[in-house]
């Protein structure tokens, strides 16, 4: 397809700032801030579509969650955010649905995990960080339109005869809302089943008070009350904040960044791209210099301040390759630089969790490396001297589906150096809980709550590769006589196998244990939903998400799987 | 394609006996069971295949079915299960490859789903029943064979240097073990998820010690003290096993059922069959009879007391219609009869829950009922005078997607009748829980503690339509006048809408709150394999399943999704 060609000459660009958006508009007037999605029609990322009635593609997501990171690091003082519409025909139609229809399969998937995840952020800033979201739908909001209001805290439905909520993609489209929708009616609006099941029949939605006591929206206001209804609601939002920041927030001044068909770089992380081989490796540095004294210094440093850059970088790095490598299907984790510097940043932000920034910097990392573990790629982890797996980037390694940790050092070429260790600290142990609400370290053991306790024990001690083995922190230890070629076959073993069958298995083995609503949203409905965007009743000729709009109706199989 | 063509025309049978048995050798000896697989090649139930090494098709899998039931009927001095193999050549390879390499789609998900239960049933028995299976892998266990071993409680395997355990599903047919593999594996067996993901990229497997430090199988035994350690450990367990019966067991005699295209009878339970509406009208009828005095009086009556006919008869036509009526998407849930010889019956169950028959037939009752909640059918309740929805049997209607009461009575027929009711019983607010542990009631109301709580204080009492739909028990109360065409349109409509898209969100909204292994192996592992199995990659002519065999390696699309 044409349309949604930059996604796939590597040229989708994540990076943006509230001076270029096209379309949303970000305020804020004290504790309260308002987002005011009014999409520009023809500001598509793709040719052979319009963005009418505030519908959406990539690129106008990609806008929202920027604004919602800027208002996580450059507004402490906000406490509540308004989501409302700035189009007088609809609050939002949901993800273009020509879009949708033209789009590949792995486009479409792609763009769900983002939506999806720039949702989950919003449920993030809200539960953590004192911004708690108000949706005030000021008009129709259909499909996924109605799913970006369910991220929201709070729902407000004008009650105006005509502005309606609706999930209209079954009997639209014959596919599902894409974007949780089905699992925060029952889990999270606890919606009866059975009324969901209605509902989600009805492309028409509901108005009103009918919304109300389906528990779809917490209340309808009449236009004459609207804007001051909202308002008085965002003030009392924001008055129930517990956010901490009083003062001047961080500016996220653009992340520098070089990029090639062979080579992505940034300041702390770097990415050679070997697309014949299917391969990235990935590097992260660990800092430099010695953590600051205090946060004070912290803040004074800002946006280059470690943690905070390397974190950015590494954010940018996963959603572009995501989405403009899907060919390269396994990256090689590895990091550089000092640990006991890494292990010092680490104790400064959890020493600190009193102060707004060090506890947005790490729930900003915690939501970057969820991006790690629901991304459809093999991971790999290389531990060798000179590496730095140590507190939060030892958490790159515990992503991964496999590591390897070089036993000794590399003979020939430096024989002096320090074998390569891994170190555990206080972040693997508590803060960077995975989707499923468990820390890496206990969904690994799961079920084995002594190896949990034993490594527990030995935070900060350096380990190398044989007790690391041991302890099940790395998966293999070869030597130097070894390590290559054990590499090497793994890697072309992985670059041999099925990808989607890769995919499947990843999605299922790295998440052991109980499941959460956001993990229900990434494993039961998204795995439900890839399946019917393959299924000829929706993507076929003859499907109902192709034949949307022809005028045509949908010719099914009706033969129930 | 023409090799299961039986399964398209109406025929696949699911009632059997160990007399006739082609695949399975069923022996007793005290307190331990041996179920034997001994597969006979030209036994497969469509052409086109030969069931080599051990392999099963869906017909190898009835007989399993059949004999894990029958052991816990009519085996209740069985405490320990072995399963083993009477190949000399292999412990089970698993599915049939080049089966289900000719499937269709629907076939192989249906397969599955079935085999799955098989595998949940035995883990149903091992936890609740006393009966604990024992694998006695005496050779290689791959694929599905070694998912059958992971569903028993011990794995012992034979340690000859050659027999292995593996899941070569991704790297030789490029797609997911198909019947919890992956699930067990971290979630069961705690195996971690770097070990996991090694294993299963071994086409080879794992043999003798090193299975065991990877927590795959138990024990590796020499072949020397094989049949003797196998023979003690069964024994033990059969010692710790706190299985209640002594007595006799019950003969569990065949099934009695007519079939047409257009009706399915039993003596509890009738299908009316509508292929051209896609729809089947489902009757289950309640007690005859008033319930027995006590449990030897039902002991006496053996396979043709209610609960546990009925319970048979259900599952029966559920097998039945889910594997031969595929376009048939609708199911209309209708009971009958007297609502207090209903609940007399659950009574007399619940208050012997120290008979073992009493707990079988409960069981039996609740994984009888968790096939309906994984059934991909819209079932639709309906509730009118003359029905019987009162305990056990409301359960269907809580089963329900969606369920219409009749407010008053059909003022034509029949003005004098008693108009529609539901009761609440004790069947209701404990033993019969979903897959996800809770029950259905639970479910229904998740978040909603007081509503529980509110109709728990009203168990015994018929509701009427305005009541019942206050309460939230049905979804509609329509009124005579409106009854006939608001069921027409909701099962018209139903029938109109992609029924993949119907799959896809009930499997999602069914399930709200917590998941269990169960609900993973269903809603996670089985939404992605049937991604998988729906991808080029897999499926494709040029895909791995496809070409498996033929010595030409499949052209894979690398672009991950």
């Amino acid at each position: 397809m044409t349309s949604l060609a930059a996604e796939q000459t590597g040229s989708v660009e994540f990076r943006t700032e509230p001076a270029r958006y096209r379309h949303w508009r970000l305020a804020t007037d004290g504790p309260v801030a308002t987002l005011t999605m009014d999409v520009d029609e023809r500001g598509g990322l793709g040719d052979g579509y319009e963005l009418k009635l505030n519908s959406y593609d990539l690129g106008v997501d990609i806008e929202l969650y920027d604004a919602v990171q800027r208002l996580r690091f450059e507004h402490p003082e906000v406490r509540a955010v308004v989501i409302t519409s700035g189009n007088d025909k609809a609050f939002c139609a949901g993800a273009n649905i020509r879009m949708l229809a033209g789009a590949e399969h792995g486009q479409k998937v792609n763009f769900c995990k983002f939506t999806n995840e720039t949702r989950n952020g919003i449920e993030d800033a809200t539960a953590n960080s004192g911004q708690t979201y108000l949706a005030a739908v000021n008009g129709t909001a259909s499909g996924g339109g109605y799913e970006l209001a369910l991220a929201c805290e709070h729902i407000m439905l004008i009650d105006d005869r005509s502005s309606a909520v609706s999930l209209p993609e079954l009997p639209l489209l014959g596919v599902l809302p894409g974007t949780g929708g089905l699992t925060r009616l029952v889990d999270k609006r606890h919606v009866r089943r059975d009324i969901a099941d209605y509902f989600c029949t009805r492309p028409e939605g509901v108005t009103g008070r009918k919304a109300v006591g389906w528990r779809l929206v917490d209340e309808a206001i009449p236009r004459a009350q609207w804007a001051e209804t909202v308002a008085e609601r965002a003030r009392e939002l924001a008055s129930r904040s517990d956010r901490r920041g009083r003062a001047a927030g961080i500016r996220l001044t653009p992340v520098a960044k070089t990029r090639s068909e062979t080579e992505i770089g940034y300041r702390w992380v770097t990415a050679a791209l070997d697309p014949e081989a299917g391969l990235a490796t990935i590097t992260v540095r660990g800092p430099d210099t010695d953590a600051p004294a205090d946060m004070s210094a912290a803040h004074e440093q800002g946006a280059d301040f470690w943690p905070l850059a390397m974190t950015r970088e590494l954010d940018d790095l996963i959603l572009d390759l995501r989405t403009n490598e899907p060919a390269i299907g396994t990256w090689l984790l590895r990091t550089s630089g000092d640990p006991g510097r890494v292990l010092a940043h680490d104790q400064l932000l959890l020493d600190h969790a009193d102060d707004w920034l060090a506890g947005e910097i790490v729930l900003y990392l915690r939501r970057t490396l969820k991006r790690l573990d629901v991304t459809s790629r093999s991971l790999i982890a290389l531990i060798e001297p000179g590496s730095c797996f140590a507190g939060s980037l030892l958490e790159l390694a515990l992503a991964a589906d496999r590591s390897f940790q070089l036993e000794g050092v590399f003979e020939d070429d430096d024989p002096g150096a320090d074998p390569a260790a891994v170190t555990l600290g206080a972040m693997n142990t508590g803060p960077l809980q995975m989707g499923n609400g468990l820390t890496r370290l206990r969904t690994r053991f799961s079920g084995d709550d002594a190896s949990v306790a034993e490594l527990t024990r030995r935070l900060g001690e350096p380990l190398l590769a044989a007790d690391a083995a041991e302890l099940g922190l790395v998966t293999f230890a070869p030597d130097d006589i070894d390590w290559a070629d054990e590499i090497r076959i793994a890697t072309e073993e992985r670059a041999s196998f099925s990808p989607d069958a890769l995919t499947g298995m990843e999605a299922n083995i790295r998440f052991a244990g109980q499941e959460t609503m956001e993990t229900k949203i990434f494993g039961r409905l998204t795995a439900w939903q890839n399946w019917i965007f393959n299924r000829p009743n929706a993507a076929g000729p003859a499907g109902a998400l192709r034949r949307f709009g022809t005028g045509q109706r949908a010719d099914f199989d009706r033969k129930r799987v």
